[in-house]
């Protein structure tokens, strides 16, 4: 397994084409947005390491037999899903940032159980293809991502009938030794740090007209063809603009993605690299997993986020002097009961996966989305709470360079103090993390990752069996005997 | 085991003293609003002795070694919490109306772990008292009720400065071979037809003075001093002014408890029936335990519930031809998503349970709580998405009385009719199901037992690891290392 | 103008077919349900004629100039739209149960200003025959029914599309003198204990198909084809079965509309009684007129019956010694918050009203529709809130029967009293008061009296500029220049 | 009356001492933070003068008899209230960011009349000075800016009681000509771009030993030891970052309030400008009469800014082909609804104001506070729903820059494409605005201005008159006759 370093020196042997605010970035390992999450990253290569956490962070590989980091295994039992959601909560309380390597993951599980099914039902040798794939990826110890969501153009038209063919990824050419595709994937978290790329479909192609948008396959970062436009955001403006205490989370910054615009100008696909190539009637099953997963994933994540912003809420608190007032402690109970309410169901999803099979394991499919509904409401709540308590420092704290500059240096720390006991400095520190967590983009970040909430609302209706609850009724009512 | 048969049977031998209505009941069996209970009560035993449902319903006890029902079982892992949460939810899909049994349960795990505690610590005995009481339940095959709310007079008040001091129940006089007891609990549910009645404080004692309301024990429900005073509320009222399908469910009946004001005028306990006598620094964790597993129950019934009113509601929409109209289906969904999302909590906190020292498991304090809130704020959300769906109906219902009377029945058959193929009776009966369900005093009934909102909030409060929360921002806002 | 003993002595001369409970009614006067609404309507006659409230109650009529009450008034100004705001709060207030004479208020403003356009559009004489009526109702200081709501059959088919034809009241004969109609109204709310009912359709007629359903007219409410049907709830169970303080409100019981199905069995409307005769394309405006009215009645009446709700929430707070709690205050001043929206947007409604060409105003569609959802959602909210302070006592309360049995009565005495000052039976009382207004079915009455909330979503869509908003933004946004 | 021209001619009079991002601005004028703001006031002076928005934004002074902006007007009737939230909306809608002007407005009002109480009953002459000041602000057309909310330090104490006793504004010494103050506003919306700064306590004094804190005057905002710290938040890096489109809305950016921390260290007013100088028991009527118009603004400011955000979130729903889905206009529609509630609520809060000893009117306080609730809680609903519908793009949208690089420019034109026919950059500019809108610090800006939640929250409890509604139950309970 490897170390942070490892995984730092592994992104020097690459050249991915990114641009950024205009300009073509030189070296992702220096840009000032790019940084974050690869010292992110490479603290989640370093914590695995650690014996401590060797439980949580890590298993060992039916596959090669080694011991492998969580995020590159595929799930053998309701365990590995209980372990998978205690990993999550426990990286993101260490980075309270984004660790970036979930989508990966994702894709492993759902590409692993897919292609299982499509050689047992068509023949095919993709699921020995994606074998050879997991196997590197496991000795390799390498951070893959996952990239999946196309730019949709219109989105009441399916693939085929858009204007521009290209609005989801697709095959243009099928060549004797691969495909050549062509499309755009859209916010995709980290691509172009990550050492390996599995691509998949976003969306259900429901016949044969779509089926050159039914493609999967794993290419490099920096395979020819490929480049990426960086997001511009609010927090990314305040990331260049600012160092140190101004971002709140000093340690891995305030990103939530370093998501790009990635695009396919006709990039070739050699053909050990294809999982999927056209089987159509398969791409339900494939985007209902990786979809299933993504949402698990944000239901291990948001807890420990939720924690950190209502210790930091807590704090301030404290630091403001009213930590005992009544109406703090109800609103920090709420914040809590919010927090809990996700992990819960993160935990009873996974406790009621069930196996595909393939031997790999699926949360169960309606708790998880109504995990993830559950997250998604609860987060704007918790900004809510959060801000309440917070004051509006949040949006009239001064800068750090304020701070230092000798001339007003001493009015902030005299003025921005709240209890005389704590350093000006803590403050400031606890408002900008809290700043961080709520405002800028968090809030569409969070909304989104795993799809949006009316892909969730459709699982929880057709995941309830209104059938059997009818059936029931009708015995208690009197209309059909038992 | 015993059959319903056998449980009816049981309660010829006794004889309570319950009022209703101004009058004396001569026999609990033929009382109209008793029978309901004990037709819900005679199917638990019922199904429990269906071989389809032995995994669900019974299980083998470890201290008699023989089959047993869950209701009297002491929780061993935390897969037979997670069973119970099943049974629970396995049962009310089938009654649809309270199984009453709930408080024993409670009492049982309560008391087994705490007068373990109590004597490994204090060198008493009452564990080996319980433990006889226990073979005896088991053996016997009772429905056991645990009696634990005061009627508490002034709130703000300890159980030794109000101004009557019997507010609390409390022993009165200690004699050689028991003690003597007065007081009252409110809102018992079902004791005046259970077998055993298992007496515990509801509060915690905080000193010497408050010595005498620390008092638990088993006693008969027909002992001598004991009086019942029935409800009678709008659902009571309707039950005794209608037969048939005016009740909703035809089968169990609407009632929520059967409630009763239960008085203690000087009832006298033998001391083999005595698990605790005034060691008050024991309640806090008697208390908290048999409330944190009242909280339970609530969590693993809500969502059958939940699920009825649901059923009901699509059933309703589809009676009105409406089941597939947008908002219909957002409605649903939203339903389904409340239930569930306390199901899902129900299964995460029976997972994440702790043994205590007696062996005996408890369910996750704090998500068990959580869950409890959820589900009672979630009932209201329920209740105005069934009434929205089902429309003014359930207000302005005629009586059946009115359908059979042959003046009118052909106005009522021909106008109250919804689609045209669906039998006018059956969109009736329906609605009158959803009226059950929604109106009356269930709201009340869900909302409170288990414990007042408060209390949960404060166990969510004080389980919140606050402090490990402020850690981890100090590290990542830089106010700390780590 | 008349007393409520006047009001009384009216319904002497009426004759009504009324059905409840399988048995015909012999006199509305002395039926145990119906009495509880003539006592309530009978005191809005009694403090109209009170001096202190003529500002409030009454005022002068453009049409006779004689003082009438507001109830069958024509509002000439948005001030007369205030002044109906503040008389429904006012009485509320005072009755705490329904008042019923809303729905002839909303048939006269609407039935006047929709004649009217009719005449002038069509050279009908409509208006003429309808100031008859109007004359004739001040004069006579009526009290008018509405009848709108049809029963409706598939709620996916229009009128003519159903496979019974009378599923909407519609004309089956065209006669000289008159018109013949069948059909029946559903959820009609005093119409037998009313002087006048004025007849309207439910729904937009579309095209010439439905003309037969395009009807309105005046019509007495013993008119021979006439029966009703009473309703029969669990409320209704509970004022069958309790006498005194069990009802709550002890003065005018706890009715929230003693509605029926009322049958029009091919009943015979004279000529001059008649307002619309097939003009189907006028039933949009008529229908939206009234429902607004409807709408608009709710958010007079709300914020009394939450005002009521309040005060009891807060009595038995006081009366369990916890009113000064910090959630307690918390609680309320939430109840107060969610009460005082409803208000403040029954003011701003109000105000922004306008006036139709006939004159008569109209309140703002839109405002009216939010403040109507608003009072719905509130309700729910408000419910959780009482209940969650009063606590179980709201189900498992004993009839006042037991409290007057000297067997048990002075168990009840001791064990339900709170603070020991306050006597136990007015904590008893406020108990049921708070039981009949969150318990039976006032929350379905609540919910639907004005129409289901999609019809206010629509209304509140149809009534957002969104092109409007658009431009604002696309100037914003440099997309187009001013 | 001034034009925008006139408005940026008078700043550069001035010369305010303003730190920024650890340096000092030379000219207020040029900086990239507060042009903006400049911008946006120079608008409200242009559209002021638009004889077509005369009625809106202007009228006649009582006490000049001459035209001013309603901006400096003191309401003298319900009409103005009215009047003054519709200007609100109006300006609003047309600037899409602050207006930063109802400071000023609600410190004319509140010293107004406070300063009229003071002279009737202590004999000052402080309304006549204040007369004076007034006279000359509108005669200049001033731009006013309130200045109210102190540091607080430890919110548990009293001023008297701080660590350092200048936690709070306060007099440190009196001379015969003017007094010397001390200490910081905090979050102050563009005292260093006014014409004129009008100082108040933000706190109740409660007794003597506050004395000092009681401090009311006007002052120029370059006066002698006044420094402003600017605030450095997300949104503020973006400004600085970017140009064009990534700002949202490109007219008047993205800012809400370019607030500073102001302090005085050691400012002399001269006596002629001091409305309030140690009488601390005019305190409470100061700062509940400004504190109830600060929320008054933000119900008139709030329905502007959610009627863009509503917008926006059509427009994008059209460019993504979504707009006629179901749940898209069921969320256009909740948005609606939330904005008009707010709206509603200020209309009939103008509409219930009264009238203080001095003449000049104050809005209905308990609605206000209504009011202002629902607009905080309802900009979190309208942010989860405006994200729900905009996607991931809020979070992933690269710059315009990137736009503008011909390297990837035709990229981000084929792949950011919504329905064909709508150009990629208009789909842009709406993104970015929404971003604008719903990320960075605008929840916080949003929900603090006016005052913290609790407050309000107070002031409805306070508000509400509970012993009314309890008479108003005893009554219908039978416990008092009336």
């Amino acid at each position: 397994m490897r170390s942070g370093a490892d995984y730092i020196e592994s992104l020097k042997k690459t050249k991915p084409v990114v641009y950024h605010l205009g300009k073509r970035v030189d070296n992702v390992l220096e840009h000032p947005l790019l940084r974050w999450p690869i010292k992110a990253i490479a603290r989640t290569y370093d914590l695995a390491l650690d014996p401590r956490y060797s439980g949580i962070l890590t298993t060992t590989s039916p596959l090669t037999g080694e011991k492998i980091e969580r995020w590159n295994h595929v799930f053998g039992s309701t365990d590995d899903l209980v372990a998978r959601q205690k990993q999550m909560r426990f990286l993101q309380h260490r980075l309270g940032s984004c660790a970036l390597r979930c989508t990966g993951l994702g894709a492993i599980n759902g590409l692993y159980s897919t292609t299982y099914d499509m050689d047992q039902k068509l023949g095919t040798d993709y699921h020995k293809r994606f074998l050879e794939f997991l196997k590197r990826v496991q000795k390799d110890d390498s951070f893959v991502s996952g990239a999946m969501m196309d730019v949709k153009g219109n989105r009441r038209l399916r693939p085929s009938q858009q204007a521009d063919p290209d609005m989801y990824l697709r095959i243009v050419e099928e060549r004797k030794d691969g495909i050549v595709v062509r499309g755009a994937k859209a916010h995709q978290t980290g691509p172009m740090i990550a050492n390996e790329v599995a691509v998949m479909p976003c969306d259900v192609m429901r016949n044969e007209k779509d089926r050159d948008y039914a493609v999967s396959f794993a290419i490099a970062p920096d395979a020819k063809g490929i480049t990426y436009i960086l997001q511009h955001n609010l927090a990314d403006a305040l990331t260049l603009a600012c160092e140190g205490m101004d971002l709140g989370n000093i340690r891995y910054g305030c990103q939530f993605g370093a998501t790009s615009l990635m695009i396919f100008d006709d990039v070739f696909v050699p053909e050990e690299q294809v999982f999927m190539q056209g089987e159509w009637e398969f791409t339900r099953q494939l985007v209902s997993r990786v979809g299933t997963m993504a949402r698990m994933w944000q239901c291990g994540c948001r807890p420990a986020i939720f924690d950190l912003l209502t210790g930091a809420t807590r704090l301030i608190a404290e630091y403001n002097g009213v930590a005992d007032s009544s109406h703090i402690r109800s609103k920090l109970t709420e914040m809590s009961y919010l927090t809990e309410t996700v992990w819960g169901l993160a935990i009873g999803s996974a406790v009621l996966g069930e196996a595909t099979p393939s031997g790999a394991y699926l949360p169960d499919q309606l708790l998880t989305n109504v995990a993830k509904l559950q997250s998604t409401r609860a987060y704007y709540e918790l900004v809510k709470l959060a801000i309440d308590i917070t004051g509006g420092l949040v949006v009239s704290i001064p800068s750090e360079k304020d701070y230092r500059n000798p001339d007003v240096s001493q009015y902030i720390d005299k003025y921005l103090r709240g209890v005389a006991e704590v350093p000006t400095e803590h403050r400031m520190r606890v408002v900008r993390f809290i700043q961080a967590l709520t405002g800028g983009p968090v809030a569409a970040a969070l909304h989104h990752s795993g799809g949006p909430i009316e892909n969730q609302k459709i699982v929880i209706y057709r995941g309830t069996d209104f059938e059997e609850k009818k059936r029931l009724v009708k015995f208690l009512a009197g209309i059909e005997e038992e």
